[in-house]
């Protein structure tokens, strides 16, 4: 086998840029590949490796326990992928059918580090495959990548031969799970880090405190998670467990305790470090709270020091979150001595006092020896340059900071809670819109982004189903060139590597079916699931905003709305289904294939009216599903028009787009993704 | 509240027999009432118990550590099923709106133990709930029923009221796991625990050695893990927290070391214990094979009494398994030194030298405080009467047993491996057929039965699937008054049960998609589930007798045939539509849904073609698919003859028949189940 180089990080890379193929070459590789995110260089060869149950993996590098693990994860991984025994589960001499040989020119640090080399090379070819990098965390990524390459051909499962140069966009590529509003069992952290990996995302950032939840174990201030927690927290044991999960996987972790506001929590055992009277108890609503450490109390900083003093030991990663967005002020407004300092102190506005917190706060986590990453709010003219801005407020926010010298990461637009279609997130470059214009040095201060994963409205049950498979995307955007943007080509490649996640225990596609299971007490639930294939949860924070009472922390999330996903893709795919046939482009397939879905809808309000008369889980989406039977009916009445070459009525149409109109508007917090393209297709029986 | 006595276990039990009740009635109260095994006793009152979020249990017995850990257990199954955070996750003083009294008259055993009390009263209404028992053995049985009641009702969650006084049918109600041919880990031992639990099955039997595995610790012998397993073997630590995890689920754990066949795993470390030459090595394949332990080497017995010991002190049962079975004799036969000795003794047949050893090997287990079970072949006539036999044979061997005195269990009927309707398991009963000629005091020596899962075609991925929810059906059976047999009942029970069994991890659900998106790499599966819903594998050892190759124990399970349920509901569904449509008691909704599906089956050979051509993984499949789209145009124009009234053309029928028995034919070692239906829908399009 020919071995190839590995000092390639010299390499200039030329995003999708092997100047011998066409970008429609291109795409059609990419579609081949379903690789997420897309490598930075990749080449499709011919010919392809097959990948059988001797199957074995060659370590051609100086041992590293790091890499012996990362190896038998990737047996282990592709074994269940497969489905098919291995005949060597840990890396071996290589004496197998097909052969991966690793190289690692170095190991990598002991815990992973911020801006630490993770490129790799892999060029797979008929007789073998070879995967270079000059350390360990590049292998791991490079790892990865082959077993997205997996696919089952016509003889076997077989790897396509392919040469693979790649490295990240980004530094910084994140999740926050929110584990505050909503606790998340070890488990869910867990696997959640398996999905991270597999899409070549490495920070975690786990936001750990918050108004309705104080989520980890301090030693020194125990009353913290005592009276903070409803006892559910993190002990410091488990803790170290996830960060050594994580470390195994190639990821940071970087905790996020949030203050000076978002802590009514902490103040349930320690009133003494609020700005208003007490007793406390922990939040159970969902919105923007008053309370609010008090800045003019230096009792206040000597409990921090001592408890970021814990919490830096306890976290090895450089970054320390502080959160500290969102104050309202109003404790401090309400407070006289506060007040009275504030006079003392020449200062006039709420922003300053925030300001003097945040920079003693900075001047803790430093003295402590880590690096304070806090919300937008934190910035101010005093801050030192090392601090890092997670943008909540989007491009233009970042892009201004990193004008001033500060560095950043971008969360806008990667919301995973606000139920957006992946597309969207896709769209949100962290160099987008206000950062065009910035300087070379300037973009490199943009250091990623991170996927938000808010928890109002999640529980262990269908967190997966919001955090995956979008996140996928945002992943792409924050690894792959930034000129990877078509979003056919990442839908597909999404698809299937969410169902790659179930080998992994990911639960988006299994918990659907049981949540739906539990709706229809247990019955059959195709038709059930006809409905919930085409709705979707509202939108931004219209949940919220279209609730007859406001959702609390203990409500059951067991409705409709937390089981569907957060997008359609049976919308999608009729979608496209639709605009083939307005455009005159529908095979005989496509047309039997719209005719059978428009058909289930029409039936559906009748074959869900019994378990809709019995369930009180059900009953709120009596309208959906009446929608949902007009929708079918219209639909297949503009296809009939369609077919017959015969215009449609006039009064016909306009009867039908304004039922059509009626069931856009949400109901039960859901929407019937469907109802544009029926309005499309209704439009489309107009002369033309 | 009223209270009730608990002395209960003196009432008479007349099954089903509260006088004033039809079978009608009864048969309508159980579809009402979705509890499997249904109970001894039940009566459905007005009224119902609403559950909410303040849904609390209150403890009126002697504290009792397993009785707390069985109600939090409870509680949180309860928040699990109905997606509801509970306020009360522990048993408290009972402050909440909704109230479960529960009251044992004492504890239970440490262990459980064969025969104990199992019996309880649960009285449920509209003011609260009640559940008594002897001992705390029966609270956990009556904990069940509570939560197999819990439906969504108009108004939220409720239980209806209803009394129930219900006690078991069989004391020995059990599940045998092999894990030698496949090994199971850890997680999936203790989700079918649940899964037993859920059921009120009451033993796990732990099919821990065979020719292909010998899958636990001996310290004494530690060879025979370390080169009888591939490293696939529990620990005693992990041994004793299965036993513990049972215990606390009030199921006995009795473990079966098959001797003297059945044994190669333990040669491949000690091939002295052989009755021919080594070296050994693991089996690979499937079936009955030669080697077998010396009975004429009194070293063997040695060994044993060392090691039965030390299993009889980790294993806390007072039953041990030895197998037994299949001894085919061959090495016996072929060793001069065996025959010798034979003779030497007197001895002409292999069954006699077997009964000698099976004896020696008696005397050994009764020594280390244990009572012998065994497969049919270890009844001679010098075993003592406290042997147990498990009959393979049926229940004319088990009726035998009876009479000379021996307690007995059936298997016969309940191998869940053969991929049988759970009716067929159903119908089996412990005391049918050849035992209804037993007296009385014989009949009670037939303990009850186990469901047996041997482990050729299982992984992992797939187990749960062949032993849930079929299992469930075999649990009444064995819990149930004996004139519990109502089909239709016990299918809409099932199916319920089913999917609350996902809420315990078990997954007969989840895994079936993702299997089918492996097959399908990771694309959509509508199309492949419309092929997949109406297949089943071919019944009994058919699988052996249709492969092309011999599988092996490292062939992967990766297959239609691995994801295919044992039995088809969609296929079920659509048999009672066309009983239905063929009296002509057919209404619109049932023929537009009829036509539904043989529509998509009509359009499956179709669309599935891309997916076929692509894959190895479905290249088999491609008959079956292109036989679905047969029967469904069959079905189709037979459905359009019976609507029109006018009878089908006899060439037609002939023709359509033809190409039916042709679908009905194994393919890819499936059966295509809907064939026989659409065969009668065919049929039916005669004249009458």
């Amino acid at each position: 086998m020919h071995t190839f180089g590995i000092r390639f990080t010299a390499i200039v890379f030329m995003s999708l840029a092997f100047s011998s193929f066409s970008r429609a070459q291109l795409q059609a590789q990419a579609a081949q590949l379903a690789i997420m995110p897309l490598p930075a260089q990749y080449r499709l060869e011919n010919g392809q490796l097959p990948i059988d149950q001797a199957f074995s993996v060659k370590l051609s590098s100086p041992r590293d326990a790091y890499l012996d693990l990362a190896v038998a994860r990737f047996l282990r991984d592709l074994s269940r992928q497969t489905g098919m025994t291995l005949q060597n589960a840990s890396p071996g001499p290589g004496s197998g059918t097909a052969i991966l040989i690793i190289r690692a020119e170095a190991k990598s640090k002991p815990m992973p580090e911020l801006g630490e080399d993770e490129s790799y090379r892999l060029k797979i070819a008929a007789g073998g495959a070879e995967l270079s990098a000059p350390n360990t965390l590049g292998v791991l990524r490079g790892l990865q990548t082959f077993l997205q390459l997996v696919q089952p051909m016509q003889s076997g499962f077989a790897v396509p031969a392919v040469t693979i140069e790649d490295k990240p966009r980004f530094p910084w590529r994140g999740l926050m799970i929110d584990v505050a509003r909503h606790f998340m069992p070890m488990e869910v952290i867990k696997r959640n880090l398996d999905g991270l990996a597999a899409v070549k995302l490495n920070v975690f950032h786990w936001h750990l405190s918050d108004n309705q939840g104080f989520r980890v174990e301090s030693k020194e201030f125990p009353k913290l998670q005592e009276r903070g927690s409803d006892g559910r927290y993190y002990t410091q044991q488990q803790v170290r467990e996830v960060i050594a999960y994580a470390q195994e996987r190639g990821i940071r972790v970087v905790p996020e305790f949030d203050i000076p506001g978002h802590s009514t929590a902490w103040f349930v055992g320690y009133p003494e470090l609020a700005s208003g009277p007490g007793p406390y108890q922990i939040e159970r609503q969902w919105g923007v709270f008053d309370p609010a450490m008090d800045p003019t109390n230096d009792d206040v900083y000597k409990f921090l020091d001592k408890f970021i003093g814990e919490m830096a030991r306890l976290f090895p990663d450089r970054y320390f979150h502080i959160g500290g967005d969102e104050v309202n002020g109003k404790q401090w407004d309400a407070n006289p001595k506060i007040q009275e300092w504030m006079r003392a102190h020449g200062m006039k506005t709420n922003e300053q006092l925030q300001t003097y917190f945040t920079n003693r706060v900075q001047k803790i986590v430093e003295k402590h020896g880590k690096t304070m990453v806090g919300w937008d709010e934190i910035l101010n003219p005093d801050s030192p340059k090392s601090v890092v801005i997670q943008s909540w407020r989007g491009q233009k926010s970042l892009a201004d900071a990193a004008r001033q010298g500060y560095r950043g990461l971008l969360s806008t637009g990667y919301y995973v809670d606000l139920n957006w279609p992946a597309a969207q997130h896709y769209a949100a470059d962290p160099l987008g819109d206000g950062a065009a214009d910035l300087t070379p040095e300037q973009k490199q201060r943009v250091l990623g982004g991170e996927a938000c994963m808010w928890a109002e409205y999640v529980s262990p049950e269908n967190i997966d189903s919001r955090i995956w498979p979008r996140t996928a995307a945002i992943a792409e955007r924050l690894w792959s060139p930034q000129n990877v943007t078509d979003v056919d080509s990442m839908y597909a490649r999404m698809e299937k590597e969410s169902a790659r996640l179930d080998f992994l225990g990911l639960t988006q596609h299994t918990n659907y079916g049981a949540m739906l299971r539990r709706i229809a007490d247990g019955g059959e639930i195709d038709r059930l699931k006809v409905l919930a294939d085409v709705v979707e949860p509202v939108k931004d924070y219209d949940r919220e905003k279209l609730a007859k009472t406001p959702a609390v922390q203990s409500t059951p999330l067991n409705r409709l709305i937390d089981a569907a996903r957060p997008e359609s893709d049976t919308a999608r795919r009729f979608g496209h289904m639709v605009d083939a046939l307005v455009a005159g482009k529908a095979d005989d397939r496509t047309r039997s294939e719209m005719r059978s879905l428009l058909a289930a809808w029409q039936e559906n309000r009748a074959a869900l009216q019994p378990m809709i008369a019995q369930s009180f889980l059900l009953a709120e989406d009596a309208q959906l599903s009446q929608n949902l039977s007009a929708l079918g009916a219209a639909g297949l009445a503009a296809m009939d028009y369609l077919q017959s070459g015969r215009p449609s009525p006039e009064s016909w149409r306009t009867q039908q787009l304004a039922e059509i109109a009626g069931a856009k508007q949400p109901n039960a917090q859901l929407l019937l993704v469907v109802a544009g393209q029926v309005e499309k297709l209704v439009q489309a029986t107009a002369a033309r």
